[in-house]
């Protein structure tokens, strides 16, 4: 201890805050960095866990056109089974398909594929109305990555 | 900073160095939250990217399905053109194809499907000689995700 106990004690105090602020910097500059290197690796185990999920339909696809050679109507049986692994691909990427909509058409999920006159059913559904998914979407973590192309009603038709 | 006032001026400047500190730990902080919420978006953003790539395969594959009831010869080309679909998917995916492998077995980049008794060969390759990828494997940045499963030699028959 000095003979201005107070001075020193600050002294020494500031030097601490100093010194601690400069190892948060450093601390803050290497977490920057590793932050980098973190999205990139987490970004490539991403790719390769969809990838691989889906490498099995690429490798069956091609089981089935070997063997359609010998066997031309074990192709139809093989592309099934291929389908429901492109399927499984889909839920272990965890991605969900828009395949079963109906109701309205709604521009955020839907496109729209065709519009079906369906003026000589008894009962035609309202005009915008959902009445055949064409080709799937898909949306993930509540958001469409591709919307569902979907025919829909042109609804009764009115007199002309 | 030795004797008079001194003790003032070093209050001040203490202070001044804790709210520093302080708010470079807030800065912290909030990038620190903020990364968490940039490597779920990367990877999220990978994962869209892959499946939007390997989503043709599986409409095509229902299409060609579709379509081979009411033309069965159909299948064959439809299922071919699904394959090159895949193969665009992995390309587009950033995933390199280990199809071509020849040489000595590589136990980083293949692994044993088959051990093939070349004896009938007039100059059978070497034991252990990579003769046919079996079903081929994947790489990614330099890294084997899947090794390529292979047929070796088993060399030339010695003298029993």
């Amino acid at each position: 201890m000095t003979d201005h106990p107070a001075g020193a004690d600050l002294a020494a105090e500031l030097e601490e805050s100093q010194a601690r602020h400069l190892r948060t910097l450093a601390d803050f500059d290497n977490y920057r960095r590793r932050t980098g290197r973190e999205i990139s690796a987490a970004t490539a185990a991403e790719r390769d866990r969809v990838v691989l999920a889906w490498l099995p339909v690429l490798d069956h696809l091609e089981l089935a056109l070997a063997h359609a050679d010998a066997d031309p109507d074990s192709l139809v049986d093989g592309v099934r089974g291929v389908r429901q692994l492109a399927l499984d691909a889909l839920r272990i990427s965890g991605v969900a398909r828009l395949d079963d909509e109906t109701g309205p058409f709604d521009p955020a999920r839907h496109e729209v594929g065709a519009v079906v006159d369906s003026a000589s059913t008894p009962q035609p559904p309202p005009a915008g109305t959902v009445v055949e998914v064409l080709r799937p979407g898909v949306e993930a973590g509540g958001r469409v990555l591709r919307p569902a192309s979907v025919a829909v009603s042109a609804g009764p038709r009115t007199a002309t």
